[in-house]
């Protein structure tokens, strides 16, 4: 059986050729990059490289980069920064996050709110976007951070961060407010320049743009203090010994996502619009979020949710499973059940999300993969509906 | 010019062949673990048989261990801990650790002091031990966690974790007091069993034996609630998409460390004696810390320390990597200027520890290479000396 994978958005396929040099770069710079000698200098200038590079595709100052684990822990080291702040700082502050951001912000923000930092949840409206008037109506006189993913994972809705960058301008009055983005599903995706966008800081992952897994990186306009320190590395923003062959092997995955953006992205939204129409063909078949329709340039080509009513979504992508598709339910970052919250805060009734599955391709998926795909749902959903 | 590398406590050189079977396992098992399809389901299967295999080097079970980026992270979600402990227990709390850690414990601890829990660091005696005694003098009932390293990356110094164990639970009375040791320079070199030794959490890290950058882990006899939370995987204890082909290659590497761990100690043993001999026959060059000698128990043979007064450690390890030959003046885990920070705890003499390199071997270094870095040290202390 042929495989068809349709879940970019939880992993993407890798470049075979970059975990290939990933291998050899490991080897060839094997030692530690804090080291003063010839064999360190050798890996400390290919981190460097590294750096210059993912630079380039960002469009922002190398020196503006840390690189990390990854996605969750780049918003980690984002929202952890709140128990981190000086002292003569540390008195009321608030955080203004939308209600629809990855576990990593969603969960760890009720950390910080047992711990006494006020979190307030912006909910989107029904199409999935944080409104402008929301989030300024949101912030206090004491925000100091507001976090807006980018693109959101499962409504694929694509926030305006320009706006609510000019939203949080005026809304803070010239106090200093941190306007970060998790640009996870973005980033290579969809063009985003942190400068242009007046975006403060920037979380990103390789392994959703066909790099290695392990590796990402944080941007920030201005360094920070972080709760997280020990060795120093990465200016103090992120310790631990700097996994140089990961660096070097995310910074390719970005450079080429970034050069074959345009390519990339028209290729998506052929695939989109295949997709859209094809289920649209499906009587009962109902994109998500309500209203989204073809080439609809609110939503991340890359990413589409759509429910079957009458058929739960996961006993509809088990279906799919066993006729080798993979397609998701939701968020594949958290593990067990599943998990309504970015529908329910967009206002989407439990029975049509419960109904729904996700599908996201990628650079490989052909125009017939999609095709393939609509022929099983159709299928399966007359076969299974209620 | 053939480069000699005798810095394996920064860095291990990574095994070419791990490296191989990580890129394809990559591209092999391209799927998020936590989705619920068949790749997924793939993925997931291989992070568990990764968990399987480090349980067995370990000798503890698979569900005790957490993949994680590597010690950095792991030394601090245990310290880190400290912050996410239930609001019942959220009293006055202290934590006693030796006073020559990782900067990733020593620097985070100094990050918790000023956030009102109180740290307790225990001196080493002369030798870099920590003595049982000294630890259960610094102990106090409100004491929660005690953290010693195994093995010190500078001094060498074995700590005696069973005799350390057995003083915590004394002096502890019967309330719960977790005991970590960082086992960054000590797992896969010297036998080590958390089981057996009385640990509650280790921190380990596979590029010290051979595997990949950016990998990790951390034992826990029992969980425990973390601070930074996110998508839930590895049991909530360190989320973020896990690293599998990296989690199968830093299990194979401690796997071969495991398997190899008689072979790779004696040999250790035998450069350890030939360094030590060669050293003896060095006018004025002197082992760190004194009164280490060749085959001396208490440390470990993969690391040496070494005095050549009147020849500042950075000037001889900048003249040594002149020749070709990389040695280390101390940590590499921290950037920036030297750091006595281990030698002031013992109480070493200022000028000897500013004199000293360390020189750190491992499964590919030969014994005419001990003989190089002997003669080349020779000449250029002769020549530089003051």
């Amino acid at each position: 059986m042929h495989r068809l994978y349709l879940d970019w958005a939880a992993s993407a396929v890798p470049y075979p050729d970059l975990m290939e040099s990933m291998a050899k770069d490991a080897v060839d710079l094997y030692a530690n990059p804090s080291s003063a000698h010839a064999p360190g200098i050798a890996a400390k200038n290919a981190l460097a490289e590294a750096r210059v590079s993912l630079g380039d595709s960002l469009g922002v100052p190398a020196e503006s980069l840390y690189f990390c684990s990854g996605g969750s822990e780049a918003n980690s080291i984002v929202l952890l920064s709140m128990l981190a702040r000086p002292i003569h700082a540390a008195g009321r502050a608030s955080v203004v996050i939308s209600a629809v951001e990855h576990p990593s912000m969603h969960e760890q923000a009720a950390v910080l709110a047992r711990m006494g930092i006020e979190i307030i949840r912006v909910k989107p409206n029904a199409s999935g976007c944080i409104e402008p008037e929301a989030l300024g109506n949101a912030m206090k006189p004491d925000t100091v951070l507001v976090s807006v993913m980018a693109v959101n994972n499962e409504s694929a809705a694509i926030n305006q961060l320009t706006v609510l960058s000019k939203t949080i301008s005026e809304s803070s009055k010239g106090r200093p407010v941190l306007f970060h983005a998790d640009a996870v599903q973005a980033f290579g995706k969809i063009r985003l320049k942190p400068l242009e966008l007046g975006i403060d800081a920037l979380s990103l992952s390789a392994h959703k743009l066909g790099g290695p897994r392990g590796i990402g990186a944080l941007y920030l306009h201005r360094p920070f203090p972080v709760l997280a320190k020990g060795g120093g590395q990465e200016s103090g923003i992120r310790s631990g010994t700097p996994n140089v062959s990961g660096a070097l092997a995310c910074a390719r995955a970005a450079q080429r996502a970034t050069n074959e953006l345009d390519t990339n992205l028209a290729h998506a939204r052929m695939l989109e619009h295949r997709l859209a129409t094809g289920l649209g063909a499906i009587a009962g078949a109902t994109l998500l979020p309500r209203g989204r329709t073809a080439g609809d340039s609110r939503y991340s080509p890359y990413i589409m949710s759509v429910a079957f009513p009458g058929l739960s979504g996961e006993t509809l992508a088990r279906a799919l499973d066993g006729e080798g598709i993979a397609v998701a339910t939701g968020s594949a970052c958290s593990t067990g059940k599943r998990d309504g919250r970015v529908w329910e805060a967009m206002g989407t009734d439990k029975a049509l999300w419960l109904s729904s599955i996700r599908v996201s391709t990628g650079r490989t998926t052909r125009a017939e993969d999609i095709d393939r795909f609509l022929d099983s749902a159709a299928k399966l959903y007359a076969r299974y509906r209620l």
